[in-house]
Order: structure tokens, then sequence, then C-alpha cells
């Protein structure tokens, strides 16, 4: 029998904390492999996860009860590893698995299932008590889909979990193996088979970088991102947390949006009421999520966990709806600015596959905030992958917000927010373990400043520039490439095969470079200063900020700075100055090839152990907002666990690299494995982890 | 005859650029002492300085005229150091100075007074133009003052002036010599003598460490500053360009201030009837200048002009008066917030001695914004340092826009706002001179995430931190010193000589330390986080943060979060695993001694060019507010010549230093010449420019 998903999920499905008892985090062990003491002192009114006698079918090692089964449990973990229990030994007509452990019956486990108090699970031969787990998921509820059975079935298609550190999750929640007598020839029990519930999303378009396909979350490749001052629709980066809401589009106008006041009442609208009665506003908002960067904290402040999102988890559009403040006002609600009776209260958003995430109400009331409730964006009817038919628009505040598929608003003097939409950095190396002032952290809301380099031209190469007329192409309207990259990945992770280019021209002493890319910051905070290095930090000069809100073919509609700010910068890259490394270690393919080549001028450039003039240097941007606020110079202040909000300096390593000529003679060039432009090569991010499992599907339907 | 100072300056005195043509900066040349061409080019519409033949005298070489002028004056740069006139050679009675340079006479300087367009002064035998400078000089107007005339009996009384930087600055516009026939017995000429006009400004504490006298800049020493939440009106620092304006307590409620609304209509208000027909609020808010921690910004990035604040260019206070918004709206302006019409507009503050800033109208509209017109402070009449009887409120924006002595109000669609309250870092290196963007950047409203340490104790001495009970006498009321330091300096730039205090007890690895300070954020932004490393930002942990607003004793009045959050540490300093450096000089005094101590332990501490276990660590306190926006690491990325909005994390360096015993035991303490606390010596701090002038007076009376 298949289980069925329902096309819109229930209720509080994914609710992200709301309404629900507060969980004490320091419980949660989200990030420690160690096995600990399974009766951990607990300040929270959840039920212990220890079988009881009741439950607990007795193992051939009798007395296993109250504190004896604890202590068993408690030495088998200090014995084992808990990640690697041996497998091979395990058959099903001789039961060689540890002896002391608890085995239970596939008629035990479903009675943990869905609606029991304490949720349990089978991955491989054995079961886990989730109950703990449960408020911490990310995924929030839909993970009791699987209790009282196999989680494995799901995971097959909720791919984003073939990942290391989801199994060192659920190894801490172990409490027995599955008996003997229920398991299959492969030493495993039988599965039940369940539908695919993607199997209606959307076609996406292929330039986008994708990290999960299951639920798809994936962001355009750089030279796309910010090439326009709009990001077009089907390039708009793609955050979900599950499968798209099916909704007819000629039904769309019938969709129902519930506004429940804090005195309990409820108002029901559909969107072709909110049409009718609101007036429509356009608002010009970046959306971004709270990992956006988060690769790049990996890489140059340690492991992070969550999806390894590039520079790209960043949009910006204009979106067409109408202000969630006239709504209240008509709901009921006074919406008189600064009531103090009304000041920490939130408007809390829930989506039709039932994520859900609040804001405080000053802001979903202020008449300078621009809050909408968009059913257009950039023009068009809101795509699917967007929100279609609703979507919640919360400029300046981190993404999360910004709920899709919007069906449901509630005042409420709680806070709907995760404890994965903090940022928090007690821990500052990555293999701390749980950080007890998870909950304490603020809620993510509006975001710092940030910046990044999205594209980068040195040497001859700046004349393909598109903004320096290089190419006429550079039309939004026009889907062609117009940056003559080395190569393009269509999937992170896997490097292409690089095309051979010619050598970029150069002088003896520096070569043309050019950069381009975006600032933001939150809070409708304008950026008012984009600073560029081209050595490492040592100087910098200032890039022109591209004035896209006076251009009349991108208007700006905003009563605070919610857009990005594109940046632009020229200059020229001192290559014969630059300071010689020492320590430079040449990439693979050159320490294989062992011969010199020529650079443009016909220098011999050798490339046994040393680049004599021609060395590496960081590139960096970082911006400034009208508060005066700028980047942090590092990651490494401001790391966490989760990478969430890694606004660092941008920096972007390019190095010379020399090129076999292909029977024609070979020269430098400079490549780099974090950006795009001319002459770059992108290279493998081994760090993107779960990348090689999302690459291996077939992308969305 | 004595030239008379009005006790309240006219409009338009010091208006920072108020209602003024702009002035291209370019040409200001404000830090640069580099001789220039006089015919720079111009692209404003001041007249140019170059004296015409109807008003230079011709010097005894002839045809000074025109072009022929310019050149022998700027070949007369170009062949001598113009900041080191030979003055030694100049007598009445043989004129050997250049014979190439004009010479003027005592009448043709006084056409150039005041009311001249083209603005003349004397510095010692020398004539200046000083048209240019006039709408830079940061004092404004009052400059004009001497105009026509001698400066020197000004600065004698502005000992502020009395700086190397501001020789350099005037040594741009010379022009000329005064002619020998005007010249005294001692080679110069007869200055006019003034009056004081400070002879009137309030007694003040004599705790405050004093930057300059006249006017009166002082900053209240960090074991006072944060010691309450609120800080006492008595040691609230002082930040004033003049002299402070007389006004009768009895009469204070006749004192009038005038409102003009963009349409010319001008309506007035005595300080009675704004009490009468308002109601009242409270508002806490921290007041900060722009250049707190400038001293900071100076040792570790290169110098800065300015008044070199320490920390404690902040306070914190309860000020209470009347709304401004109510105010306007009874004026008749269209209070509606979100007016398309009005969010450009500015409102201009103006004080009684001619200061005067604007703050965007939205934040003087924001419901939630708190901006107070405002005749209390801390429950108090507001004290004549602080604007007795009206000074504006603009809580969360940079104090300069706290307007004092508040008489007339102008909404307006220009900016009141000069060029020094900015901060452009164009300039990286101190001395690249000056920065064509000055007046591109954007003035300084809301300010950014800072935070600092305001105390250190370590070893035996954390026993007598106030707030861990080591004194009982912790009580704002008390006027007792309740911190034992080694040394209490009551001017900066001079050492005291140091007590003799025991050494602190130590255990074989650590040494218990203590740290407090404070940590603001402008804009409302509350602070939610405080780190502190005590190993130079290897490792760091949080501080916790005194929750001052739910004291049912210093409750917290406001909308947004607008005063500063106290914070504290205690921890244990990890002295022998500390990184031994191998390049610790050791105190001139200790290389001096060159013997060895012993430490609290009986160990022989060597004082012979190492110190082998306990070495110099470096402590580290830093922020982040609720935008998760947090500070700069160092001061090199923010660097600007003006030192302003110095906000990178607080470094404090501490050292240890052997202790003569006086006949007992010497032993090992620890000292820093940057901070407060027990067993501390503090350091002349020589980058402290001019801070010699000014302790050398005896302080206002």
């Amino acid at each position: 029998m298949a289980t069925r998903f329902p096309r819109i999920a229930p209720r509080g499905f994914l609710n992200h904390g709301a309404r629900r008892a507060p969980v004490n985090l320091t419980t949660c062990r989200l990030f420690t492999p160690r096995p600990r003491p399974i009766h951990s002192s607990r300040s929270t009114p959840h039920k212990t996860r220890i079988p009881t006698p009741r439950t607990a079918r007795v193992a051939p090692v009798g007395l296993l009860v109250g504190g004896g089964l604890v202590a068993s449990v408690l030495a088998f973990f200090q014995a084992h590893d808990t990640g690697n229990l041996p497998e091979a030994s395990i058959t099903p007509s001789a039961d060689d698995r540890d002896p002391t452990i608890p085995r239970f019956r596939l008629s035990d486990v479903r009675k943990h299932g869905p609606d029991s108090s304490e949720p349990w699970v089978i991955f491989e031969d054995k079961v886990y008590n989730i109950t703990d787990w449960v408020e911490a998921h990310p995924g929030g509820d839909v993970i009791l889909r699987a209790a009282g059975g196999c989680i494995e079935p799901y995971w097959n298609i909720f791919t984003i979990h073939k990942a290391p550190h989801v199994r060192e999750i659920l190894d801490q929640y172990i409490i027995g193996f599955v008996d003997v007598a229920d398991l299959g020839p492969d030493g495993r029990p039988v599965a039940e088979a369940i539908e695919d519930p993607f199997e209606n999303d959307p076609v996406r378009d292929p330039r986008l970088i994708t990290h999960t396909i299951k639920p798809r979350n994936a962001e355009p490749p750089n030279e796309e991102l910010d090439r326009t001052f709009y990001t077009p629709n089907e390039l708009f980066y793609i955050r979900h947390h599950m499968w798209v809401p099916v909704v007819e589009e000629a039904k769309a106008d019938d969709f129902a949006l519930t506004v429940e006041l804090p005195d309990g009442e409820v108002k029901r609208y559909t969107i072709g009421e909110l049409k009718a009665k609101f007036p429509t506003h356009k608002v010009t908002a970046v959306l971004q999520c709270s990992g956006n960067r988060r690769n790049d904290m990996t890489r140059h402040a340690g492991k992070t966990n969550g999806l390894q999102w590039g520079v790209g988890a960043i949009s910006n559009a204009e979106w067409e709806g109408v202000r969630l403040s006239d709504l209240l006002a008509d709901a009921g609600l006074d919406t008189t600015p600064a009531q103090p009776d009304t000041s920490s209260l939130h408007a809390q958003f829930t989506g039709a596959e039932a994520y859900s995430a609040s804001i405080p109400l000053p802001k979903a009331l202020s008449p300078t905030g621009d809050v909408l409730l968009a059913f257009k964006m950039n023009g068009e009817t809101l795509p699917r992958d967007h929100g279609f038919p609703l979507r919640a628009i919360v400029p300046g505040n981190v993404a999360a917000r910004s709920v899709k598929w919007l069906n449901k608003i509630v005042i409420s003097d709680e806070e709907a927010t995760s404890q994965w939409q903090r940022r928090d950095y007690k821990s500052f190396g990555p293999n701390e373990g749980p950080n007890p002032d998870w909950d304490k952290a603020p809620s993510i809301q509006e975001m710092p400043v940030t910046s990044a380099i999205t594209g980068v031209w040195v040497g001859d190469c700046i004349k393909k520039v598109p903004w320096m007329g290089g190419d006429k192409a550079d039309n939004p309207s026009s889907k062609r490439r117009t940056i003559d990259m080395a190569a393009t990945p269509q999937k992170v992770g896997f490097t292409s095969k690089p095309k051979t280019i010619p050598c970029p021209e150069t002088t003896p002493d520096n070569e043309p470079i050019a950069l381009q890319g975006y600032a933001y910051s939150g809070g409708g905070r304008k950026i008012t200063r984009v600073d560029v290095s081209l050595d490492g930090g040592a100087t910098w000069d200032q890039a022109e900020l591209v004035d896209d809100c006076s251009n009349p073919a991108t208007p700006c509609h905003c009563n605070r700075s919610w857009g990005w700010t594109r940046w632009r910068y020229t200059g020229t890259l001192p290559v014969l100055s630059l300071p010689v490394s020492t320590t430079t270690i040449l990439p693979p393919v050159l320490q294989k090839v062992g011969q010199d080549c020529e650079d443009g001028f016909g220098r011999s450039v050798s490339l046994l152990g040393q680049l004599p003039k021609k060395q590496c240097t960081t590139l960096i941007v970082k911006a400034t907002d009208e508060s005066y606020n700028t980047q942090p110079e590092s990651h490494k202040g401001i790391y966490n666990v989760r990478g969430n909000l890694a606004t660092a300096w941008h920096r972007v390593k390019i190095c010379p690299e020399c090129t076999r000529g292909n029977g024609k003679p070979g020269g430098v060039t400079w490549n780099t494995g974090e950006t795009y432009g001319c002459g770059f090569r992108k290279q493998a991010e081994e760090v993107r982890e779960g990348m090689k499992a999302a690459a291996s599907g077939k992308g969305g339907k």
C-alpha cells in the first residue's frame, strides 16, 4: 500500500515552532555525534524517550528495565562507534548483533506512529526514538510521516538527507535493533512503497545550479545573477523545504487566506477579494536566504551545516500586491502605529505546504515597511516556485519571512521562528558541539550589510564585459549567454572540461581587470559605498555604484531602500608587483604537466615549483550602508555551525595558470575557483556536502 | 578697545553648511600641508583669493600683478618650508624677509574684515586670505571675528588651535607679509585686546578628562563612564564648539523657539508654552560623538585630525521634554507618516551659539523615533553644559544632531550638515591628502554598532570590582571612588606617579580577570550579544549583558532601544599559555632597573630582556546588534583622516610588569596604557596632539 501525501499539507505541518511548547535545545545535540547519557537532565515538558517495560520487548539478557536498560544502552554506546555498526554481521537467521541491546518488533514500532507522543522510526535494522528531534528538524513535522515505520523510503525522495551529518544526528537517538524475526533476507525490514510528492514540481531553468533536487534548492549562476537589476523570474534563486503545492491557475482567485486576530476572530479573504478590495502596490525588494554565501564561510572558517550556497541565494525583483497593513486594518486590527500593546505581537505567516514564520507586528504595520501580499513578480503572475498564487513579501528582512503559498496569517504574542533561523557563534570551531545559546540568539529579521563579487575579467577578456560594451546582447529579455566563460558547469561539484581560450593580452607590468557584483543591507538601509581591493586588502579603491533606480527601464518602488545595489569596477592588476608567495602550491594539472609555457610576451613561465613573476592575489569587496555599518573582515569572527549570515568581506583568489597551446603556443591565464568571468575555470567544490547525491538525480520535471 | 563677543551669537554664526552655496571641497586642502598652485581650478561661486592690484600693495620688486604675483608666491613656497619661516631674521628696522613676496599694510588687511567677500587674517607677521577656508572651518563662521586683523588673540582663547595641524592648514592660505612699517619691536603687529567669551562657562567636575578648555571638550574617566546605567549629569561628556550661552534660570520659560515651515510661515513658542501645550515624555538615550574612540583609530591605523577622544565621548541619560512631532503638527506641518513630498525634507536645528545641524524629516516625525525637545536630564533641569534651557534629543543618531541651546527649527529641503559630520575613507594612509569624496559621503545620522572596554582587573584585584560585591559603595548617588586604581590621571597626556600596589594573587597557571564596558548601536537597534577574547582573538567567550532596563531603579523609556548596553565579564587569564613574544620590548623603567623580581609565588622573573612566562596579551571586545551587524575587525578597513566612527573591535593590550617592593618583595603586575582597573598604570598618550597645550591651562571656572 502506497502512503499518499496530501497535495496541501495539513495545518501545523511545518510550523517551525509556532504555538509549540518551548524545547530545551541543550538536549537536542544537533551537531554532536558523541554519545550522551540517555537520562540527561530535562527541563521541558517532553516525555522521556526511554522505552518503558510496557513498550520494550525483553531482550535476551533480561532485567533490562528502568536504570538497567539505560546502563546497558549507555554501555553499548561507550563500547561502540555508533556510526559504524557492524552491518555485515547481521543475518536474519543468526542474530549476532550485540545481545545487550534491546530488540523491538515491527508491531512495537508501529505503536509509535505520527500521533504518538513518542514517535519512533526504523533506519536499516535499527530503531530510533526521534521525540526530541522533531522540534529541531529543519523540515518540521513532516518527519512524522515516517513515524512507526521505515524512514528510508522518505530519504530516497527527500535526497537532502543523504549527507553524513544527517546520519550523525539520527545516530544519537538509537534505542535498539529490529527483532531478527522481522528482518528480510537482506537484513532489513520490508518497507512500504510511497508516492513521490515532488512529481508535480515545476520544470526549472537548466541554467540554475541545483543544490538539492527534492526539495529543490538552486541558485542562478553568477554570470546571470545580477546581469540585470531585476533577476528574471526563471533564474530567481529557489529555496524550498518541501514540494511545490499545486493550485489550478484558473482557480487562483478563489484561493483563500484566513486572518486570525489576537481576540481569536477569524476573517477569510479570497485572492479575488484582495484584488477587488485593496489598492495594489509595487515594491522593489531583494530576497536573501540567511544561508547565502555559506559555502564561503565553510571554506574560510570551518565546516558548516546546511545547504552550501554560493553567492547566489539572493535575487532582486519587483513585487506587486496589496499591503498587509490594509488587510489587517480591514480585518479589524488597530493599525495605529506604535500601540504599546501591539509592539510585542507577531504576524505569523503560514504557507500551503505548512511552513510558517513570523515578523514583529510593528514591521507589518509600519507605513514605510512596505510589507506586501504579492500575486505578481516582475510584472508576471507569481511563478509556482515563488509562491503562486500568494506570497508574503517582507522587504529588508531575511527571506525566510516572505512565506510562499500563503494561506493563513495569525496575529499572536508568540514568535513563529525555528532555531535554524538564528545565528549564534559561541562555537568558534566546527567540532565544539551543541550550543546552549541557540534559543537565546534573536531570530534573524533585518539582514546585516553584505556584498559579493559575481564577475571577474582579467587581461584581454575585459573586452567581453557586457557593461563595457563588449557584448551588445546585455539585454534582460535575451537568453543568450553574453559572457565567454572557460567552462559553465551545469551542476555544482563537478568540473566541466575547460575550453581552450586565447591568452589575455598583458603589458609587462599589469593587466586590465574588471569586476562586478552586488551589495545589500537589510532594514531598508541604502548602500552608500563599495570598496574593492586587488591586493588582498593592502590598498583599496571605490567601485562605481550602478544607479538602477534612476534608469527609466528599471524604476524602483519603495519607501526605503529594499533592493540591491549593483556595482562595477575597472582598474589595473599590478601583476609584476604582486607579492611572490613562497608557499604557492601548483594546481595538480600543472604539477603533472611539468613543462614551461610562455606568457603573452614570450616570457618563459616555469611550471616546476614556481611561478616567478605572476603570483596569486586576492580580490576583495566590502560594502558600507547608510548607518555606516560595514562587513566583518573575516568569517572567523562570526563563525557559526549553521553558517548563517556569512557576511564577511568577499574574497576571490585568482592565480595565474599556464595553458597548453594545443599545437599553438600556450600562455598564462588566470583562474579562480570561486567566481565567473572569462579566462576562468570553475573548480570542483568538494565541500558542498551532499552535492554528489543530489547531482546523481535527473532534476525536477 | 576690546572687541566684545555677543552673549548669544547671531543667526547663521556657525551653521555648518545650512543654506549655504555648495563648496568644492577638492580645493580646501584640509589635511595637506603641501603647497598648491594658487590658481587651482574652481567650480564654486567663491571669489578668487588672489589679491588684485587694487588691494595689493606693490612690493619692493615690482610688477607683482596677476600671473606674475602667482608665480612669485608659488616660487616662494617651492623654495621654502612654509611651516618654518625664519622668524629670527625678522626685525622691524631691517626687512630681510624674502623680497619677492608681497607686503600688505594693516589698513589693507582691515578692508578684508568680517563683511568682506575675501576675509584676511594676520598671524605672526604674515597675511592669509582665508576665504576658501571659512566653509571648512570646524568652528564655522566664528573665524570671521578675526577677519581684518590678528588671529592670535582668538587662538589664545580658543586654545584648540594650538596644534600643528591647525598651523598647517593656515599656511596654505598665505598671501604675503605685513609691511615692516606696521611691525612692532617684537616683529609683530600690535593686536587688539579682546574679551574672553568663555568667562561665563560653568564650573566642571574635576574628574572629567579635558581635551580642550576653550571650547570645553571633556570625557568622563573610564571608571566613572558606565559605573551606572545613567551617566551622572556632572560626568556626562562635553563636546562644545563655542562658549556656553548664558540664559538666566528665572527666565528660562520665556526662552523662545521659532519654527519655520516649508511655506515660510514662522511660529514662535516659549518653553513655558511648550510645557503647557504638549504632553511631556521621557526617553532613555545615548548621545555619542562621531569622534568617540578616535584616539583608538589613531593608534591602530594612523594619524587622524580632530579631538583625540578615548572611549568616553559617549554617555547615557534619561531625557524629558515634549515630542518634536507634536510641536510640528501644532505648528501646521502635515505629520502623517510617509508623505511622499516630505520624505526628502530635513528638520534643521539651530542653537543659541549658532551651531546648526539637521535630521531627515521622516526621523523627526516617526511615531517610534522618539525625537524630543528636552528640558530635563536625569530628572534634573537640563545643565548649561548640556543645552539649558532646551535641547533637541535625536535618539539613535550621532550626537551632533542633538543641538544644544535650541532656539530655532527650520523645515527645509536642504541638509544642514558640514563635511566634518561624514566618514569617508578613500584615503587609507594618513598622508594621502584631500579626499574629493568628502561631500559625496552621506552625513552621519544613524550610528553603526560599537563597544568598548572600560575596566580591567587582573589577579587579586578582582576583589575590588564594584559589581562583584568588592565595594559596597557602587551606588549612583555616591561620589566615592570605588575603584582602587594604580593611578588616576587628572589630565590626559600626563602620567601620574604610580602608587605602590600589592601584587595580585596568581595561581601557577592563570589569574582571575574581570572586564566591563558598554556596547551600543544606532537606529534603535538593540545590542543582542557581546563577545570577549582574552588572547587577541584566537578564542572568544560571551559577556553577560546587564539588563538595566529591567531594574526598577533604572527604568528605560523608549519605543526602540536607544540606550547603551552595559556588559560584564569574568574569566581566567591563562597566563602560562599565552604566546611568548620574541619581540617584547620591556618598558623603559624595567630596562633601567635591570634586576630580577619575584612574582606572587616567589618565582624569579627576569627583567633582562625577557619575561619568560608572563607575556603580553590583547583583550578584545566586539558587539552584535539585532540586525546581526558586527564591528569591523580593525580600524585599517575604515580608516578616515577625520577619525570618524572608529568602531573597530576594541583592543586593550595588557603586559606583565615587575614592581619594586620599596623594601618589601616586589612582584609581577599587569599594566595597560589604555584603560582602567586595579593594577594598571595610565601611560602617557603622546598621540593626543594638542593635549599639552590644553593641559597647561587651569580649566574652566
